[in-house]
């Protein structure tokens, strides 16, 4: 995708080359273009939990580390390769437990390969048919999240002024995208989203990438912004949507959520798909990160010392605050998000669990 | 008050000399303990319109700055002297609108000298008085804070788990001192409250100061923090309380207020008294700082090129949201807070505004 001049830094933020994988360090960027190279399965790994990339990113660098572990596995007879490539798997799904794109990333390639027709396959054969299976996962997520912004674009009135939380990666470029063909014209709000700042740099830096001049708030802004007329939908991405409708994000969205409610500004929800594997909310983790982090800004202390940090990674947000969750199927009510797996509509993206296995 | 063990620094943090006046740097405390030196009442103003100081600062600054303005009177006759005083008070006030310690800081000033019964006195004749009524409108404020805090502290449970937003000031540092009179333990949730950091560097080193290791939350993650049962109360000052009970306070408060009713916890708002010159919320002006605040945390950089920042500095709660209004005459509905007025429960403050003057 690199090269054409809708497509912004961020949505090829992870390359894998002859020598290992680069991703693009989403902790200092914009400020700084650092890439983070990493020589081996394990490296891809610690930058996930490091929070070098994030939202899509570790999907994207699952796969790329799937690679590196097949050809980790070179030399490998049939059970000792695949038991490599099931390790690999258990490691990068161990980095961040909330986000279910690590899991069915690993499940898609691990299906494809050696949990599938390459059951029997020495290491040797396994290389290439990983490199496949993660091109087409990465494919699969790229066209599901265009899929996705077309009907979440078909949500928006023109000259929406568009509220957003955190990074919505993939799905806001799509919508956004799909806003410009309909001949929409948008603009943003964005709340910086502390303590990583996603929503100042990434989603900020990207929005003015593509041409937008977008109005930065701080999490703590969202009523007074809403109060003054400054926006008019609220549209965020997720992490993980439950069966039942419940809406996991980094953590603010639900404060987005009950401010947006409040002031009777719809709620959109971007998600490919609800996880089949998260009935209710009971069923997903929420990720505690390391208070510490949320003590500092980019490395500078901003509490005072004697202090603790508390950090909740996401939120839950209950069905009865969203308007709408807009998956690669279609726009559903939040209670009716299951009906997503019996949609006619079909991307024909090829993407894993697309039927819902819980069925 | 100085020397006192349970005294914090912020307690004092206004200080008037034979050369000036000197201020506390709010915007660098705890990190660095600056003081700003004012030599002249129209350095005091700036230092007010910047930030220097806030919260309960800006009506020491200005009680301290009417002493500045009687010294610079010196010399003059009745007339020209009182002028002067007049026009440092329309100066004082004009730095930030939304707060009316300033205001009613320099009514009282006035009323006590140039307005009332010293209404011929020459330059001369003006800077005692002008320094007697200053102390006595700062210690009626003290007297009122700690009369609050008695209040406010009857109202928290033992073991209370206290969430706080921005930097309560006299009234909160009179709360945890009356419930430490009353035997009662309590913990502490801060917001950290940017754009500025007043929790987290303000109250919460504040706490720590008075034996505390308050929780550091990012504004976005009240929700959660209740959601995950952190906290059981929500406690916050306010820069102003209309008669019908509307709250303005630190941007944020609203945020804290929506959470707080979604999970069930009762909000407090601490202020003297409701503003008799504010009958609803449309007689508030709410102070719009400089966009650009918000793009940075301490000085660094936080937002990518290219974005604009909004910096409404307060929002207004409505009555609805508040389970209770302290003030230094008691706890009322907030539908009811007028009845402050006509309460019979008197703190001897000989503060003024003690009768509203709109009835």
């Amino acid at each position: 995708m690199s090269g054409d001049r809708n497509v912004p830094a961020l949505a090829d933020s992870v390359r894998t080359t002859a020598d290992g994988v680069e991703i693009l360090d989403r902790r200092v960027y914009p400020f700084e273009r650092r890439w983070v190279h990493c020589a081996t399965m394990e490296d891809v790994a610690v930058a996930i939990e490091r929070m070098v990339t994030q939202s899509s990113g570790p999907l994207f660098a699952t796969t790329a580390g799937m690679i590196l572990a097949s050809r980790e596995a070179r030399g490998a007879g049939p059970g000792a390769a695949a038991d490599r490539l099931r390790a690999a798997g258990h490691r990068l799904i161990a980095t961040r437990p909330t986000n279910n794109h690590i899991r069915d990333a690993v499940h898609a390639i691990l299906a494809a390969t050696v949990d599938g027709p390459l059951a029997g396959a020495s290491g040797d054969d396994l290389v290439a048919a990983v490199e496949k299976a993660a091109a087409e996962h990465d494919e699969g997520y790229r066209a599901g999240s265009r899929a996705l912004g077309r009907y979440a674009a078909e949500l928006l009135p023109d000259d929406a002024r568009v509220l957003t939380h955190c990074w919505g990666d993939a799905y806001l470029i799509g919508a956004v995208q799909a806003a410009e063909e309909m001949g929409k014209r948008l603009e943003f709000v964005c709340t910086e989203t502390r303590p990583y700042l996603q929503g100042a740099r990434l989603t900020a830096a990207t929005l003015v990438e593509m041409g937008y001049r977008p109005t930065v708030i701080t999490d703590g802004m969202v009523p007074a912004a809403l109060a003054d007329g400054l926006a008019d939908v609220a549209m965020v991405a997720s992490d993980r949507v439950t069966m039942d409708g419940h809406v996991v994000n980094k953590v603010g969205t639900l404060a987005v959520a009950l401010a947006a409610r409040a002031f009777g500004v719809p709620f959109y929800v971007l998600s490919h798909a609800p996880d089949p594997l998260s009935p209710g909310i009971e069923d997903v983790e929420i990720e505690h990160r390391d208070g510490e982090e949320v003590l500092h800004v980019l490395g500078t202390r901003t509490a005072a010392e004697g202090t603790r940090g508390y950090y909740p990674a996401f939120d839950a947000t209950p069905p009865h605050l969203v308007t709408r969750i807009v998956t690669r199927h279609g726009a559903f009510e939040p209670a009716r998000v299951a009906d997503h797996f019996t949609s006619t509509a079909t991307t024909g993206t090829g993407f894993h669990h697309e039927e819902n296995p819980a069925r």
